[in-house]
């Protein structure tokens, strides 16, 4: 019965993964459509996920020497359009404020779709002296792009983020910042959000419009697409050239800085929910999980059980676990289904005989399994069983991942295991010409170059002529 | 000579006050100016006093049963328009965007200058029962509302700040809420900004635009003018109306919803700065300081100081002090300057002598009072010392404020106590002409009627009518 009712909630992943998709955002409210075509309004249960993902990534910001800052919104249209490559990259899909205060502004105003432009601009008034360097800022803000297809936290017209953006001295500390930063990002994804992700450096063409070079983390979905999570990039001298950051080294001579960027988003929600997601909605990992567990008082008009459930939440919370009540009036088939659906790691079940016997059971979102703990254990128990769950996810995923991972030789190969829903490994030509070929036959996308390539040659399948780099292809949201 | 220095960097708080805040935020490197006229930077400094500010208010917005969300930036024009009060407050400082992704837009969309319109229209749609009530989201956002004279901090285009928006079943509990929230922005003030404030209901003319009733909180800056610091607002059904949010309640019938919204901004980073700032800069109070304790080693280049300096950080760090070193190569009298004028509420210098004999001199920001403590006492000594610099800050603040609080019976009174510096307290007829009778005679406008009215009658001193109203009134920020 409570199986039924959920089938006819969420759409079947299997059938319809882009309705199931649909179906567990809306209806878990993580997220509501805005009256604004393609903007999302983060409701508190998708926000909390936010909070947890950001305090996180903070805390690593600020351990690898970086400081939070808040840059203007707006930038004047001429400050976008000094770096040539950046602002042919964003222009087409900018938002531009033309009237403020009543009046009609002499100069159009864009609102960011990342900040480089105006983080330039400072950094050419801050930066004089090697004593001023490096510079290592992030800032935690949003940012707007123009989207012609969008979907909540994959694509939407406005979305949060955080981007770092650093100057340094010499191209070696840049160099070293960009890997820096994408591992900080790389250790994130798996310990927190317990999705494992394959590093490495992009193609010139899926670089940042302006970069020298892009790094990126490539994570796999239920359905055998990657979500790029998160980008770090490498400028060389060239935003330093175009706005003019020059200080006066040791030497006594001035020199352009070298700089980098790299930012996470929103999205990393939806990389949460498709990489971990089944069919009764979410699954969410512990740590970023904003109710741990949920306890369900079970035959609550009989006497004591409520105050028992209080008396195990209070326990909980002072142990550090972020844990709730459902005291509503609602059926507990109705609300089995609403906190699995939500995703909550545990659930625990507190009714007249487990109090009797001081022995209550817990029901694992991520395996099904259940496990009986002592009342009197909870506090201690409840925090390893969190730990086990975490580990436990991030093992299940890779497994699925590496499953998921195919070796081709050839253009025929590739496309079977893109139908299959496999990353593809290749070795590559390095042109551009076969990557718009794959696109063409098989609507995938170079992802992610290996940082550690194998020295051993090849051929690209797709030209077929001589090829040393390991390319990883997939379809791409 | 190191005095010299200062009166050079910074202008005379007696002689120049609005040069003298505008040289402490630049030069203490706060904020800069953006390149859109009105907007700021706002630099790490400036951030991680914000960010500490944020720290504080979340974890009370939490206690009382609030919740993070995020909603849109861009508001449809045509929901902007649906309460009439509201927009022709807010109409004429919005910034509009006309096109967005290379096409001119059918429909303006508007940058938020506060978003009671967008949260209305959702909660329009999630809003239909009892049982859903009470809703009680907060948000931190960016909000714009291009405003002709600006500020840093105090009165940008572009401003951070968090905006409450809540909705309740009956009357009575949004009256509650209003006034909750006020107190806990009144406790939040005093306790952690350490500026005292009068809390009270604001006239109809000062209102905030579509609110039934306006609450707010006064601060009084070193120059005797008045920052209006935070504001709670109670809207009784006007916008429920509005925006059509009914639900079926207990006894089966459809009722409009009563709402609340209430904020804070990056404003009370200028009410930091002004409330307790002096003649060398910033005076920050430690429970909000980015820096606690900055730790100065003296005669550097002699064995064993660096380290016994490092040894010291990483003791008080573990204490749970922010304490950091200056290890750079300028001189002791520079970075005592520097120091002092970033308001670090204590200074602890080290040298070969206090090492020799165990003990180190700390030098308090807010009084200049020199302390003489053990070094291995620190850990322990410190933090009880910064909660006696919190209170003292607070208590000289109340000493200040309280000393320029005057009672006038006459105009003329009121214009010599205004001018004088003063906050002015009258009994006032409660009609629009006189307050704007005393703006025109006197620069001034009415802050708050304190919550606590007496019964006394006394009579209006602008136009001598019969009144019971207590009001204050002040030249305002």
């Amino acid at each position: 019965m409570a199986e039924k009712n959920f089938v006819k909630e969420i759409a079947d992943m299997t059938e319809d993964f882009p309705q199931w998709y649909t179906d567990v955002v809306v209806k878990t409210q993580l997220v509501d459509y805005g009256p604004v075509k393609g903007t999302m309004v983060i409701r508190p249960y998708g926000y909390a996920i936010w909070e947890n993902i950001q305090k996180e990534l903070d805390a690593r910001f600020k351990a690898t020497g970086h400081m939070n800052a808040y840059f203007p919104l707006l930038i004047p249209e001429s400050l976008l359009k000094k770096e040539a490559e950046h602002v042919e990259g964003f222009a087409p899909e900018v938002a531009v404020v033309t009237v403020a205060g009543g009046e009609t502004l002499s100069e159009k105003l864009i609102i960011r779709p990342t900040s480089e432009t105006i983080f330039c601009d400072m950094y050419s008034k801050w930066i004089q002296s090697y004593r001023d360097l490096p510079v290592k800022l992030n800032q935690w803000a949003n940012v707007v792009r123009w989207e012609k297809t969008t979907r909540p936290f994959l694509r939407s017209s406005e979305f949060l983020w955080q981007e770092g953006h650093t100057v340094h001295a010499t191209k070696e500390e840049a160099v070293e910042e960009t890997l820096l930063m994408l591992n900080v990002y790389k250790e994130f994804a798996e310990n927190v959000l317990a999705i494992p992700v394959l590093v490495g450096k992009k193609s010139d063409k899926e670089k940042f419009a302006g970069a020298e070079s892009t790094y990126g983390m490539e994570a796999m979905m239920k359905d055998g697409k990657s979500l790029q999570a998160g980008t770090s990039h490498f400028f060389g001298d060239k935003f330093s050239r175009a706005y003019d950051i020059q200080f006066l080294d040791k030497d006594g001579t001035h020199k352009y800085a070298w700089q980098t960027s790299w930012g996470v988003s929103t999205r990393l929600i939806g990389a949460l929910i498709m990489a971990h997601g089944d069919q009764r909605g979410l699954v969410l990992p512990p740590k970023v999980a904003p109710v741990q567990v949920i306890v369900l008082p079970i035959a609550a008009h009989k006497g004591g059980v409520n105050e028992k459930a209080r008396e195990i939440i209070d326990a909980l919370v002072a142990a550090g676990v972020r844990c709730q009540g459902d005291f509503s009036d609602q059926s507990a088939g109705w609300k089995f289904n609403q906190w699995e659906m939500k995703g909550v790691p545990l659930r625990l079940e507190v009714g007249p005989r487990d109090i009797e016997n001081g022995v209550v059971t817990l029901a694992r979102r991520d395996n099904f399994e259940k496990v009986t703990v002592k009342i009197d254990q909870l506090a201690e128990k409840v925090p390893a069983l969190l730990d086990e769950i975490q580990s436990s996810m991030l093992e299940k995923a890779r497994v699925f991942r590496d499953s998921r991972i195919k070796k081709a030789a050839t253009v025929e190969e590739m496309k079977k295991y893109l139908d299959e829903g496999n990353f593809v490994v290749t070795k590559w030509c390095g042109c551009r010409e076969c990557e718009e070929k794959v696109k063409e036959l098989m609507q995938a996308s170079s992802r992610i170059m290996p940082l550690a390539q194998t020295l051993d040659m090849g051929v690209c399948p797709i030209c077929g002529k001589p090829a040393g780099t390991t390319m990883i292809w997939a379809r791409a949201y």
